[in-house]
């Protein structure tokens, strides 16, 4: 995985203000776990309200995690006062949701100054080994705090 | 749009009570709003507990909505006493995602033994015009019941 | 479908003169065959030493021509002097490529400033009706022509 | 990486012989570099027949070889007499594709009975420095020879 740094010395800080305000993060009850340049983690409990119908957790709060993961990710790297928005996302599903704790894991692929490129995984864990349940790659946007979004 | 022939003539009721077993969609307060041979309407009123960090709806919850219609669209095509898994998903981000409801439609683009293909769009109103928000492809695999999922 | 409007009255003479420089899609035989704003067709025959190991024409092949369709269905849209560079895209295959001809139809889903993301369909034919074979999701970025490509 | 051990102890002899009826490659002038179990390296030297309209390599045919590479990285793990077939992929475009050579590289993410994930690069290299040029997620899909390829 290739080293990067940081122009926004504060990334952390901004990075925890804006989780902050997610309010689907909060009704989730996911947590932001580790925060580094180009890397984000966060933490899901398995809650029964969050399944599909075998009783998994779903497919769309996976990607929702992992989304916010990748996407965090990316702004780690952005200049202080910018803002982030996931372009699109491919996901794939390659066990079933099964476990006490869902970790989203986001990275950094190749940054860039108005596109960046992420790769994030989806863990299950019951305390012991995790296992993948999805994987992602996705393409994020940098765009300056307050501006309207591009159309 | 290619029209179809569900070899299940009690298709419908089968998704429905499918439906009804999705914790995550109540929890949303989502609801079925269409069924039709390869084609499924979801819809989700605005809440401000499934919003990012900007007020929109978050693309995870979007997500949510249309691979749960492509799903079902893939399921009315399948026999009796199938269910259908998420094998992966791309989805784009059009336009933010303000609006009092979220309309998720799904619908097969190819049927077929063992994967569908389907794509799906979410458009956001407030009564008024539709305006498209999200589009996705994707592919589900259809398994018999009480099967093993694949590894 | 989206009616479009485009900006630059001479569009398809750009986009005839953008495909003239195309190596590759001489190299393959491809031809433009039709163009309008938001849509693009091209034509590709078969040929043997197109193929994979079943002898269908290999997937890179028919990504090729519907990736260059979806490109300049977006650049229909853009200003003058403007040139399209493929961000991303994800393709479906869901019929062996068999057939005398391959026509690779893009079309914009949705035009931007910065992004527009389109949808593509290759289609095999021998004289009579057309088979879909795959099906494409992507996302194009137009920048002034000269400029440097971004990071 | 995780470590996989093959079924199929004669996997890279039929892989070999697999990619020697690959006329496209062939064509191409691409030629694999490695296999080992999950994983397998395509090289292709620059051709300027290859090219898109800014001179660069065009996406379909980067798409071609980590296609390839990623589909034969599945099929190492999977039993003789198996073949196997593209059902989708996504590809970020990440920097313009100048360079002496391409490599593209494949590696199961996730082996499975019918479907295998799939990630793969392809680096641009002059002889020096490799420099990631696409990256790739992909769904496989292993069948018996011979048999028909599935609807």
């Amino acid at each position: 995985m290739p080293t990067f740094n940081p122009v926004d010395p504060d990334f952390e800080r901004h990075i925890r203000a804006s989780f902050a305000r997610q309010k689907l993060l909060e009704s989730l009850g996911a947590r932001l776990t580790a925060v580094s340049p180009g890397a984000v983690e966060i933490e899901l409990p398995f809650r029964a309200d969050l399944t599909q119908q075998h009783g998994f957790v779903h497919a769309g709060i996976l990607t929702s995690i992992v989304d916010t993961a990748c996407g965090y990710a990316a702004l780690t790297l952005m200049p202080a006062g910018f803002e982030v928005l996931t372009v699109e996302f491919k996901v794939n599903f390659v066990s079933p949701a099964t476990g006490a704790r869902f970790i989203g894991r986001g990275r950094v692929t190749k940054p860039g100054r108005t596109l960046t490129v992420c790769a994030g995984d989806v863990f299950a864990t019951s305390g012991g080994a995790e296992q993948l349940v999805a994987t992602m790659l996705a393409t994020m946007m940098g765009l300056p705090e307050r501006a309207s979004p591009p159309e």
